[in-house]
């Protein structure tokens, strides 16, 4: 019925964005999970940001955790910075992948950072030129795209024109944040067919929560529409200290459970990715959202007694 | 892009195959709970099942359950039932949409009613025969139809055989189950275009269980095929106890949630509905798995403080 894609990027958010959105663990166990992760044959790995440790104390050893994780061959390792000093400390271990956010939602960008998301656009655009200047790539993620836990729904046209603005400005990769679970079908389907309308070539990714069982629903419809790199969160590791109530990265032994069931390659071990997870859930001893997690991927078959 | 559908029928199954796979609560509980999502706008209640009660004691109270409840103008209620003798309980508490069940894989089905699908289908048969005789009418549920958790995978051709099989014996209508969350999106397709090529006219109903986080998905598949009924229960109350892990009927309020922003019609008020999920979640004294209970729907904007 589609010519779906044959293979999907899958970019593996755990140690970052899931630990940072979790209590905070030792420097010992985020090391474990990166080298665990660089193993599961997934070709991406979000491994830290360089926040200031005052706003965010779960990644104030970024700097030691990056420099005792083993760099895999064939992975490519990103870090998220929220400013010129993060990108510096970033540039400095050695990252040539980064990336910087803006909100899409003015009210949730002054919430995060106090500041318009004009005034972050500018900000990025000078981070761009930075990391060019470094010979790195800069991702620009804009969260909120599906929608603001305050403002309530979001203009894909806003989305848009933000992303043909930092497009002009030199981002190499755009990111989309459904940053509290607000994304649906609909909503994927609208936003990125206009996005692909207007910028058919920049490198497009979605990142997905599953607050509210949609997540593997708009992963299905953004594969109709061509998109072939998604973000994910080993066991569901994460959610949003900014928004109440919101829980749940999608997990990333969902998606391949899913994407390989369709015949979609990600290159990743599943077996080996749910053993991450059981060690995920092991680092911050609480039970995991991830159902694949729980009861197995679907071929995983009950003994009979 | 699709022409999808603009309504869809929703058949609320809580208090019937939720609680039947919870533990036993108050007959009060279970009336309250039906008069509860009577009031919701949903089309369709699976009400109670006519079984034996050391078989399912969560059921023992069925005839006094359905004696207090509330009838509601404009709502189905319909009756699962396993033998003749549950048949007749069924009709003469005035039920006249019956369910009966069969499952697609022999294993699970002799582990559920040490009967072979073949032997299974015999009785269905005689069964069919004795509702319509009484004026009701007979759908036929076909379990494990999406793979099961003794064998794996199930045919899709052993599937829509049974399908021939149950249609040329008279039943009115199909479900699928998808017992223990085995069903993907590839799954989805695969049968229901299958089953559709064989017998186009058969009302179809899905029934899907979100234990591996494919549920939403499956739903956006099956509505691209044009399936417009869709079994759901309330707060993902239930599960399926012969299939040790796996947890999980679809939540009503994930799926209506879904549509509705979809644009597509349920009828179904979905305040009311969350309300009647936090009413869920107090009779069974635990958290229930549906992320729109726990977060709200996407609407639903966060206080700024």
């Amino acid at each position: 019925m589609f010519e779906l894609p044959s293979r999907v990027s899958i970019r593996e958010v755990g140690p970052r964005d899931g630990l940072q959105n979790e209590a905070p663990v030792a420097t010992e166990a985020k090391v474990r999970l990166i080298d665990a992760l660089s193993g599961t044959g997934v070709g991406r790995i979000e491994a830290v940001s360089f926040v200031h440790p005052k706003a965010i104390p779960q990644m104030a050893d970024a700097d030691e955790v990056w420099t005792r994780a083993t760099k895999a061959d064939g992975v490519r390792y990103s870090a998220l910075v929220p400013n010129s000093r993060g990108a510096r400390r970033a540039l400095a271990h050695g990252f040539r992948e980064i990336e910087v956010v803006v909100s899409a939602s003015d009210t949730h960008n002054r919430r995060n950072v106090n500041r318009s998301t004009d005034e972050s656009l500018d900000d990025i655009a000078a981070l761009i030129d930075l990391l060019h200047g470094a010979g790195a790539t800069a991702e620009v993620i804009i969260s909120t795209a599906f929608g603001c836990p305050f403002e309530g729904d979001v203009d894909p046209k806003r989305v848009a024109a933000i992303v043909d603005r930092v497009v002009a400005d030199g981002a190499d990769r755009i990111a989309f944040g459904d940053t509290t679970g607000m994304g649906t079908p609909r909503r994927v389907r609208e936003l990125v067919s206009l996005t692909r309308d207007r910028q058919a070539d920049i490198p497009l990714l979605l990142h997905f929560h599953n607050t509210r069982g949609t997540a593997l629903a708009n992963v299905l419809v953004a594969l109709e529409l061509g998109i072939v790199e998604y973000d994910a969160s080993v066991g569901g590791l994460g959610g949003c200290p900014y928004a109440p109530g919101a829980t749940g990265n999608v997990a990333t032994e969902e998606v391949v459970h899913m994407l390989h069931d369709m015949g979609i390659e990600t290159g990743i071990d599943l077996d080996r990715l749910v053993e991450v997870a059981e060690l995920a859930q092991e680092i911050v001893g609480k039970e995991l959202p991830s159902g694949v997690l729980r009861a197995g991927p679907r071929t995983r078959l009950t003994a009979m007694s």
